[in-house]
């Protein structure tokens, strides 16, 4: 997680940094092979149902994030 | 994010404004090139179930927004 | 949004009406052309994954708005 | 939505049926024609993953339901 | 629900059981038929991605069951 | 769940660990056959939409645990 292990963050928009960072760590715990994440880079990155579905796990992280520091 | 990096607006129509914005940044952030973001904004803005999760994903966002402003 | 700008509703009736039309409106703001709305409306309105995906929508938009009236 | 237009039910278990009703009412909003419901219904009915979604809708309607209620 | 009609549990253990038989109950509902219901077992049980999301309900239940227990 | 049987972690980091065996063990209640899981385990570590589907049950079950501790 973070270099200090915690939700608190500076700026909201160093919340949004956050949630991101979160998201994939997820993916990187469930496939921890760096070839095979980077193969399916390009296939999420040109797919728009998977770029939605990217973004709403990040609003989910960020949500968690944002109650954390009462934004 | 916003000009002043902060979730607080002075409307709900303004907050509905961000979500739909914070939505998009990840996307942004996730596909880089705009020629690629403009190809597949043609597929899902034409695709009943694509447009569906979009309206989730904002819908993720507002929810965090409204709880920050106390709307 | 409303014509009063607010997420507070007299009833909760009143704020599942909202909660649909902030739905729509998302939709709405990402295909603004009608004709091509009304096409993917016979879609979803007889595709029951989509009608399913719908409610989500509703139900997360209306958990908002429920919070902001104390329900 | 229910007959004295209130998120507030006495049990729980009233709270879930509501949950389901709210869920319902959505979609009978969307697709207002009966025949076509019905014919939708023997297909959500026998897919596993319809019926994994429509449980999903419930908990997120139901999530809101226990809130209003302080269950 | 519960014999006892709550969300209450002795223990967080206690509460993922109470989202579970949450979860199935709703799908219970939707499809009476338990013999349809022993078929549509077997597909899901075997497909990852409907695993995924049945994960996902228990999750959003086990949400609410948490904030009324104040785990 | 937890050794402890709580919800209740040392810092966020240890939440997130508990955040995926949650979302771990609610698989394993579906499907107890250890074969089974790990044929499917191959096919989802491979599929970029089911890793971002994980993504979001982490998500939502970290939501729930970062609650109970006030991160």
């Amino acid at each position: 997680m973070e270099p200090n292990n915690t939700l608190i963050t500076d700026t909201p928009e160093e919340g949004r940094a956050l949630a991101v960072k979160l998201s994939r760590l997820i993916i990187k715990a469930t496939q921890p092979d760096e070839a095979a994440r980077n193969r399916m880079r390009d296939i999420y990155a040109n797919d728009p149902a998977m770029l939605i579905s990217i973004g709403q796990v990040v609003a989910t992280e960020f949500s968690t994030i944002a109650a954390a520091n009462n934004y």
